[in-house]
Order: structure tokens, then C-alpha cells, then sequence
């Protein structure tokens, strides 16, 4: 069977398991009527901010900057991106704009992932392998529920995927061989990336991670060792 | 209130958690009975191991040696210790030394531990601040039920107590003040490193930690934060 001699089951996080188009609309409605800009669209907000997410990343990928954790990386995108939106960062307080970047703190999981979790937890160990940073992940998973064994990801290896070393070093702090770490994600670059250094791969569609009228990551794009619809019928295909 | 403020309480896990002398020696009985040392003591056998811990961290603390996981260094220092018990590491199968290596990974908390985790979890972040790496405390944990929010450590900061970097670089993982963030231990020794970096200090004694006849860390050598007899009772302290 496709997943025989798994022990971790790593995610994916961003999209996968939470909703953070939905969750940083939420949080920057109310951000936006307040800084005279309550005609835009919230959700355009959401996207506009992740799209500068892979750029930001790419700069320590690259090695031009070094390990920066994506806190850091968010609060400098709000910057930027609050001109497009006809808001003076200037004008507004470092303290709202900290708060502000605490939304990806706040995400709400995907309704099927609290018990999906709970079933792989009891075989398995259960971890994110994002690119958030340790304490937003930790935050989020305290608000949400999300009953991780350990926060995996890059701020503990100090490298983003898709670099090989984000998948590799934690395979080794897992004390692993690869094919014994399946990654879950709703991105076929992610398990792209993963395959390549050898692991397992687990593909859940989240058809509207990028809201209605999405294009991107709605199927399968390789024969992934798993492919479920949701997380109940993943952890189903792990036997639990 | 001597705590108000804390927001993370983070623990030292070898003695203060988890009995590791009962365990070690545990399993480090049938090791010496297969191997022609069925006179030796287990408990002397899991004393010696552990003497050799601290002198083992000393070389990666000095600099002299990159950072090195904690089970590499038990697996090393378990062959450099099989002589003093008339084991000739040589006659014993690397798979045999590797899964006694791992019984640091199989120790049992003290009986306290579990509900006052538990407790301690509702308001607080908990998390191992431990010399031990990420998948010993994640074995550990998920065998015992320890409830951990995340794995934080000497391998997450790459670095062992008690150098200041074991302490400071966790607080800063943790995105908050020093003094924001409370070690529970029961070595004095700890909780003075962690109070120089402006951590808040958490005493729990152990006093059976080395067996009976214990003479060291019987008491409160300095005046903690919070001084308890189990971390019930530690719980209570936190108000929750």
C-alpha cells in the first residue's frame, strides 16, 4: 500500500489546512473602514498581501538575506502593500499594523481538519511543515485547536520551501527516512518539491483557498502516493 | 503576584518532568543480564550514562564541537561507558546499542505531571526548554501524553543550557520578554541561568530524581518566582 511504513504525517499549512484568505479578510475589513478605504474589497486585501509572500521569501531562498522569520516578512509586506490601498503607512500605528500583522496568527482551519487531525494523531505524528514561523504557528494552533505533536517548519531549519534543505533537515530532526514522512498539502509544487528529496505526498484540494473562480491546485497534477478529498478521507487512507 | 505576566511556561523535562534514572535503568536491566553484567545495577548503570551528559554538552558549549543532537551524544557515550561495566562495546550490535539509546525517549513522567500539564495548558503556552532533541521530547511526549503546545529545546536554538543563547533565543522564538516567559526546573543551577537572561524561575524538587540518598537540589537555593511540591500544586500557583 501507497503509505506502508509512514510514521510522520507533516502539512502543509497556509491553505491546506487553514483559511487564510477568509481569516485575514475577517481582520482587515474592520482595518480598512477605519483607514478611509471601507470601498475595498477585503478579500482583494488578503490576496495583495500574499502575493508578496513568495518574493519575500525568495530574497532568504536566494540567500541575499538571511533567515528571516516570516512574521517579519508579513509586517514588511503590510507596508508596502498598504499604498495600493491608498493607506499612508505612516499614518497609522506601529502597534495596528503589529496587530493587524497577528491576523495570520487567527486563521480558522478548514472544517474537516480538527478531527481528521485527532484520527492521524493517534498512529502518527502529527506536525506542520510551513513556512510560518514558530510562534504564529503555536498561536494559531492554541486558538484553532489543531493538536500538533511538535511545530515543524522553517523557522526550525532555517530554510523555506520548496528548498530541499526545508524537507531534508526535517526529515533528519524527525530522525527519519524520507519515505517514512508523507507531507499533506493542497499544492502541487509543495509535493513536487517534497517528492524530489524523497518523500511521501498527500494531495487535499482546497478549491477555494483563493476564493471563488480559482484556477490553480484544483487536481492532482502527478500521481501523488495519496489523494483525498478532505481530511476525514485522508486520515481514512492512513488506516485511522 | 509574583507571575503576573507570564505568558509561556516552559519546562525542563530530564528530572523535573520525567523520572529518567527509574526508566534508563529500566531497561538498561535486561541490556546488563543479556550481556554477562546481570550483578551490575541498573540504577548505577543510568547514573553513569548520565555523568557522562554534561561533560558530552561541554564540548558543543566551549565550541569545540559543532552542535550535536542529545542522542548522538547518549549513543556515544554509551559505548565509552559499557567497559566500566565489563561490556566490550565491540561484541554488541550497533541495532542492540541504537534501541537501548532510545530508552531516553521512553521515560515516564512523575505521577503529578499529566494533570498539572493539563491545567497548565488551559491559560498558559507549555513547552519543553530541554537539553534533549526535538524527537526524544516528541517520542516522549507522545508515549506519555505529555500535552506540549511545541517542542522547543537545545536543537530548535542550537544551543544547551545553560548558556544564555539556550534561553534568550527561545524567548525570542516565542516573540516575547524575558519575563514573559517562565522556566520550571527542579535544579537550581537552571533556574539561576534562565533568571540572569530575566526569565521567571518556577522550582519544583525532585528529590528522588537520583535515587534515594539525594543530596543536591533538595531545596530552593535562591528566592524563584514560584517554588512547589508537584506541579499540581505549581498549577494552583498559576491560578489555573
Amino acid at each position: 500500500m501507497a503509505l506502508l511504513g509512514v510514521r510522520a504525517v507533516v502539512f502543509d499549512v497556509f491553505g491546506t489546512v487553514v483559511d487564510w484568505r477568509g481569516g485575514v479578510a475577517r481582520e482587515a475589513a474592520s482595518f480598512l473602514a477605519r483607514h478611509g478605504a471601507a470601498g475595498a474589497d477585503p478579500g482583494g486585501f488578503a490576496d495583495a498581501w500574499r502575493r508578496r509572500y513568495s518574493p519575500a521569501m525568495e530574497e532568504v531562498r536566494s540567500g541575499r538575506r538571511p533567515f528571516t522569520r516570516l512574521d517579519v516578512l508579513h509586517r514588511e509586506n503590510l507596508e508596502e502593500l498598504l499604498p495600493e490601498f491608498d493607506i499612508d503607512p505612516g499614518r497609522v500605528s506601529a502597534a495596528e499594523l503589529d496587530e493587524l500583522t497577528l491576523a495570520w496568527h487567527r486563521l480558522d482551519p478548514w472544517p474537516d481538519v480538527l478531527d481528521g487531525l485527532a484520527r492521524l494523531k493517534t498512529r502518527y505524528i502529527i506536525a506542520p511543515l510551513s513556512n510560518g514561523n514558530i510562534i504564529l504557528m503555536l498561536d494559531m494552533a492554541k486558538r484553532a485547536g489543531l493538536p500538533w505533536d511538535a511545530i515543524l517548519g522553517a523557522e526550525v531549519v532555517q530554510a523555506y520551501k520548496p528548498t530541499p534543505e526545508a524537507y531534508l533537515r526535517t526529515v533528519d530532526i524527525l530522525a527519519m527516512r524520507p519515505e517514512e514522512v508523507c507531507l499533506v498539502a493542497a499544492h502541487n509544487g509543495d509535493l513536487a518539491a517534497a517528492r524530489r528529496c524523497g518523500l511521501r505526498t498527500g494531495f487535499v484540494p482546497r478549491p477555494t483557498e483563493h476564493g471563488v473562480g480559482q484556477t490553480t491546485d484544483l487536481h492532482a497534477e502527478q500521481h501523488w502516493d495519496v489523494v483525498a478529498e478532505e481530511f476525514g478521507a485522508l486520515a481514512g487512507r492512513f488506516g485511522v
